[in-house]
């Protein structure tokens, strides 16, 4: 029985599982230099564009709110499941159609389907050596054996994963999925090559791992040359997911999933949220049918200017005590300091003076290996507030280590 | 190792964890009589006010689209918070703020967020004798005990209730959460007296009971006579969840969470969703601050007279074989037919016929105790699908069942 405290009321501590996270605390907004999240930038939502969408589309099928799913099944919007096929037609050589798109809740929504339908606690599972920090700590709370693949300037290196695989089978090890984002990875920014494409496909159908492809940031190149999607060349043996979260809005909670229907089906029937918000999803899919491209081209111009901005405050802080990845696209940067600095130390004093940055060890399936390396995400902040940040990493990191050997913040020594 | 058939591609099969639901068939559309479903009237959503309210609160607020929970945290909507607080006290008793409440996709992530936190396989809970299909059926997928509490015409029989309890303690067992509708029962429709509440509250708490309030109906009562929430009555011990579903528009999924911080602070930590989708929060914030009373008295008055539809056409069609239940509000009608009808044996002859219902076995946790209850939806269809349903639904009756003795569709007995 609980106890009572004839004060306090009811009192659940003891009736807690004892596997919950720690619970919350009161939100206190964001620090006044915020590099981290998937966020976007403010001045560039078209407020304007979104409240004709909004009104277009609730004249001609609003009515259909007041029915689950707008009577249309748990698939989500066909509009908007239309309107990814074409885009995913144009811009990443997929051939599907709506009926082969699930709507999701965000792709992260999409990470936790795959992971149920194809694995369970204490399965392996192959993931990039540096990867996505929500993946990895998703995977992480459901018990898999992560084994990263090491990554070079262009994203995966085969020889190296046909090692792995050459070894794990010799353990009797099927991994359950190969995690990969291959067109501007996170956090490393690259593309992987049109041929090793094929050579990944070809290990993974050979070693019988499904290939789980996460194309979150495909819609943000600064040009148009990455070569088709992974799922693009094996449908069959793809799964690949997708987010509005950067091309448009992350508070929009609205991703895809498009997998062969033997898996879309088992996706479908994993969905138990009574469907995708509605308002969210026929919104995106007015606005984006007309206005997709233009708005990527605008978001993209901006987005890569403000990356030159990081660089080259960064260039002016650290000069060559920072090596920097320069993405393909998107809204992060990943970065390196030299190795006698462990980034994990620098998290405390950083947050003390209103800092935070994503330190490496979040985002690499090995800790140690990325105790140097850090993302700061450049979309959300203003120029100013970019250089104003790195300056204030430049100083907590000087403070705590003496890199940069003299800080422009103190003494500029170039 | 995955089969590989050239010609089919990649097979999953022998890769999917065991447990899984059944993969979902292809989308089919609506039956033509459909009287299941949470589903409103789609005549009665105001389209024009809600594109007002998005052009309205995008020109204000839509720049923080670019930033995950519009940079507000992962409680929800600040406006919408504050308008849920409000609500509260005004119709439901309960004396909260815009901090007391966590804004979920959907009253069943709320759900899903107790049983997370309070229970695992194996564990007794305590549910209404007949109730919600949805979270009947959460709570089995769980592996939960579900001991049934007896109802009557108006909820929980407070006698039965105690010597559950009793029973319980004596076997060393503590329910771990009770689970109740107790405004507007789904699928009986009654409504909870005070002293019943005060009385429930007692007893919950002498045996250290978590109260689990399902209060997803109490927007549409009929009149203004339901006594207070019982969260407003004890809310140390009480966890209240409500829903925007039923009083504006299911495919719009926004529920919310109202707890004693020491709970509210768990389930914050459980929305691993990156937060409900904003658009639909924030129009919902915008167009029911200013027309919540008036769009909820348009909406009861629709809804009580489709309910008079079906019951007159309930009278109509099965004459005195069938008893119902008269909802206090709400959008669905329980009903009896004579104890020799078992639903379930219906359901395949009416589904051949067009229509579908909600069989009394899904919604009670006695299966049995409820083979010849079954309940009807009369929100979304119209008044002529209503009677048209009705008369499918006692023919297919009397060809399976010589019951009604003859419909109103063979000849019309009286």
């Amino acid at each position: 029985m609980a106890d009572v405290d004839s004060q306090a009321g009811f009192a659940y501590s003891g009736l807690f599982a004892a596997d919950l996270p720690a619970p919350a605390g009161r939100w206190e907004g964001f620090p006044p230099h915020y590099f981290i999240g998937g966020n976007n930038d403010p001045t560039l939502i078209p407020t304007g564009a979104l409240a004709e969408a909004a009104a277009t589309v609730l004249a001609r099928e609003g009515a259909n709110l007041a029915i689950y799913n707008m009577g249309h099944g748990p698939q989500g919007f066909p509009g908007l499941r239309d309107f990814v096929a074409a885009k995913l037609r144009r811009r990443r050589g997929i051939d599907c159609t709506g009926d082969d798109v699930l709507i999701t809740s965000g792709s992260g929504q999409g990470i936790d389907m795959v992971c149920r339908m194809l694995a369970a606690p204490g399965d392996t599972i192959l993931v990039e050596g540096f990867s996505y920090g929500g993946a990895i700590t998703r995977f992480r709370k459901l018990g898999l054996k992560i084994v990263g693949m090491p990554l070079d300037a262009d994203g995966i290196r085969m020889d190296a994963l046909e090692t792995i695989l050459a070894g794990l089978a010799a353990q009797g090890i099927t991994p359950r999925f190969l995690y990969t984002i291959p067109t501007i990875q996170n956090p490393t920014g690259s593309i992987l090559p049109l041929d090793r494409r094929h050579r990944l496909l070809a290990l993974a159908l050979q070693y019988g791992v499904p290939v789980f492809e996460d194309e979150c940031y495909s819609d943000l190149l600064w040009g148009e040359e990455a070569p088709p999607a992974l799922y693009a060349l094996a449908p069959s043996q793809v799964i690949h997911i997708g987010s509005f979260s950067k091309s448009l809005a992350p508070a929009l909670r609205v991703g895809y999933f498009v997998a062969d229907w033997s898996v879309l089906s088992r996706a479908i029937a994993l969905k138990s949220d009574g469907g995708t918000g509605a308002l969210d999803q026929m919104v995106i899919a007015e606005y984006f049918s007309a206005h997709y491209t233009a708005h990527i081209e605008r978001l993209t111009a901006e987005l890569e200017d403000k990356l030159e901005v990081m660089e080259e405050a960064l260039r002016r802080e650290f000069g060559a005590a920072v090596e920097t990845f320069r993405p393909k696209g998107g809204i992060f940067l990943w970065l390196k300091l030299p190795d006698n600095v462990d980034v994990r130390k620098l998290i405390a004093p950083a947050a003390a003076a209103g800092l935070v940055f994503n330190a490496g060890p979040e985002w690499s399936c090995d800790a140690e290996a990325a105790k140097s390396y850090l993302r700061l995400c450049f979309a959300m902040p203003s120029r100013e507030g970019i250089e104003d940040g790195v300056r204030v990493l430049a100083r907590v990191c000087f403070e705590q280590t003496g890199i940069p050997v003299r800080s422009a913040n103190v003494e500029n020594a170039r």
